[in-house]
């Protein structure tokens, strides 16, 4: 992990890091009597005889709006509204830099998920897309599933299916290499936040059969009576309650949880090729050259990115929303995310770029138990993953386009020059 | 008037007019670290420790957002938030082109004015300031006075203020050239929607005493049972009930209402030296050279931007933010707003400088009855307006900083390099 020091990282932020730009001309009376008044009635009249005209008179085709009360913000908490700005600001940054997009953050000092609904759905007409960021669960679940039957924009909960995304990709590349069946394997989730929740549905969606969940109070087995809708989803018959004990012959242990909490004992006990991903950051639940000492044969991901196999939410929310609303997706879909995740597997499959090897410093990288998740700086992943994003919308019947030719869009994100 | 065609107005706007840029570098892996996580936490925890860090440590300090239900949008109507966007996007353009400000447009769909507040109040930690824009009356008067009372940010509706702000220098200089006293005026405002309420205000302020308003049933009088609040606050006991009837001897006409409804016969009945806005768009409620027939010693201004004196609400709103955000206002106050118009009057005042001879063909252009409101285009306006309201703001008590040095700020104006 690059280093720097507390005073380097508020300087880093003096003044803010997005600002806006004005993308049209505007150097004579005549440009401001077309930007403004009157010439600006002419797209005003079109837009109000068919909404649909928004996305091409407006900037709203290409707008993200990255939106949190600051009510889980990574490793901080319940900071509120004004607080999570420079978190928010970040993300706009990650889109602008690796997709494109415009984006901006709106904070809302806001905490009942009802209010919190009825103010995204209010001003959604503004954008393509709104990134649901740092919200708690559980009502998180509960404003996204709203604003996705409320609203008729690409609507994403990036802490939820970020990582959803990101280790369901890892885990189908892990399955390639171990030669396991998706509906053998046993997975371990520590940790049923936004996140944990989000991940065991997508791995459901793959075909995982066995699940087990823990939370901070243990398993989430049929004895429990203080579990929220959500986790009831997940609940198993079974008399064991304890991480050890879920993760006897486990295939995989996916952590979003604690520093630490996994041991060398307990990765002992773990099936032939493990797949661990230890998450917490930035002190992860068991570190990589831990495990090594024990296990040869495991396949490591983490949230830090001074080692391989880095799951970052960079590798997904900038690619998924590029290719949603390149296309004008009403919603984004199971379908979508899967595509995501399966279109990064098949990039870390591919032969390592000279500039990827370059920067983890390693000439020889190839795709194998050390290398299955691209790293979010190869310039691929935009290419891989905005057109399988945007061609699952188009088949999926969710795009507004009326036609979609993947190569003829690779070449529209050349155009970028990102 | 720059003449364009439907065609080119349309083609002006494909793709939108905003768009985000990142101000920060972004350029390593340790940039990421400082833009995103986990270097991002630091000005976080410092902005929950003091909400005011966020000034400093986010884009609050020069972010304004222009908020509309699209309920009242300039000649069109009430035509709905989504097809109000290109409207506030262009009034985003303004406030960077004219004021170096970074601005974005939010539009609310939602028509409720308790709800609006709850949305503006609720996002308003986002930004520095919000200028609601295109809001009905009477809702617009409610929500803005509702926001200002319950936000700690710069809240302006500019419909309203704008308009009065220029009118307010235009009277200014108009009484300076005639020699009149303010408090013998007799004003008449034809039009008593959000602007024409703002104006006759700011006239009272000045210190107008007879003001007869009329809107599109005559005059507000006495006789009346069909009045709003705020109509009421200009309820006279008279008869007359005629805007012909209300001109008899008055010293100003200032429309906010429909295209030729002042006629030359009322503008022979006016006082000598008569001041007349004719602000309807793009029709005026007389043509100055209609005026010029029967009056020479008329001073006229119009909205449009082919004669001089143009009542353009680009000369004030870009300035005031960019002046009340610089101190970090609480408020936009009644005194700002004052400032503003006499630092508008003051420049008017000044030599005219050759760039503005130039833009409006006039090499012997020079302070009078033909020239008594500075062009749009003066780049000196910046200099004038923002200095006086960020001065106002700071005496009157609503600044957060703790001093303010006018020549400084100046010099810092200029380093905007607009």
């Amino acid at each position: 992990m690059a280093t720097y020091t507390k005073q380097e990282a508020l300087d880093y932020h003096i003044g803010g890091k997005i600002g806006t730009f004005v993308k049209t001309p505007f150097n004579s009376a005549k440009d401001l009597t077309l930007a403004y008044s009157p010439g600006v009635a002419e797209p005003c009249k079109e837009i109000e005889k068919d909404k649909n005209l928004a996305f091409k008179y407006t900037n709203k085709k290409n707008l993200v709006a990255v939106i949190s009360d600051g009510s889980a913000v990574l490793g901080l908490g319940d900071i509120g509204a004004i607080a999570s700005k420079p978190v928010m600001e970040g993300k706009a940054v990650l889109f602008k830099k690796f997709a494109g997009l415009d984006a901006f953050d709106i904070e809302i000092n806001e905490s009942d998920p009802d209010k919190i609904v009825e103010i995204c759905k209010a001003i959604s007409p503004t954008f393509g897309g709104i990134n649901l960021e740092d919200i708690k669960a559980p009502k998180c679940f509960y404003i996204e599933k709203r604003l996705k039957e409320e609203t008729d924009i690409a609507i994403m909960h990036d802490d939820q299916h970020g990582t959803a995304i990101i280790t369901t990709a890892g885990l189908i590349n892990a399955l390639k290499i171990s030669k396991k069946r998706v509906e053998d394997l046993k997975v371990v989730v520590n940790g049923s936040g936004a996140a944990g929740i989000a991940c065991a549905k997508m791995y459901k969606n793959l075909g995982v059969k066995n699940i087990i969940m823990l939370d901070s109070k243990g398993v989430i087995n049929d004895k429990r009576d203080d579990l929220t809708e959500e986790k009831r989803e997940f609940i198993i018959k079974t008399d064991i309650s304890t991480l050890s004990q879920a993760l006897d012959g486990a295939d995989m242990f996916l952590g979003l949880s604690k520093g630490g909490v996994l041991t060398k004992e307990m990765v002992k006990t773990m099936a032939k090729d493990p797949i661990i991903f230890a998450l917490a950051n930035p002190i992860p639940e068991i570190y990589p050259y831990e495990v090594r000492e024990v296990r040869d044969d495991a396949m490591i991901g983490t949230g830090r990115s001074d080692y391989l196999n880095q799951v970052n939410n960079v590798l997904g929310f900038p690619y998924i929303f590029r290719g949603a609303l390149d296309v004008g997706a009403k919603f984004i879909t199971e379908d979508m995310k899967m595509a995501a995740a399966i279109a990064l597997a098949d990039l870390a499959r591919l032969e390592v770029s000279d500039e990827v090897k370059k920067i983890v410093g390693k000439d020889d990288l190839e795709f194998g138990k050390d290398y299955f998740i691209p790293n979010p700086f190869d310039k691929r992943v935009l290419f891989a993953v905005a057109p399988a994003v945007a061609k699952a919308a188009f088949e999926g019947g969710v795009a507004r386009v009326d036609k979609f030719d993947e190569e003829e869009y690779k070449k529209e994100l050349k155009k970028l020059n990102l």
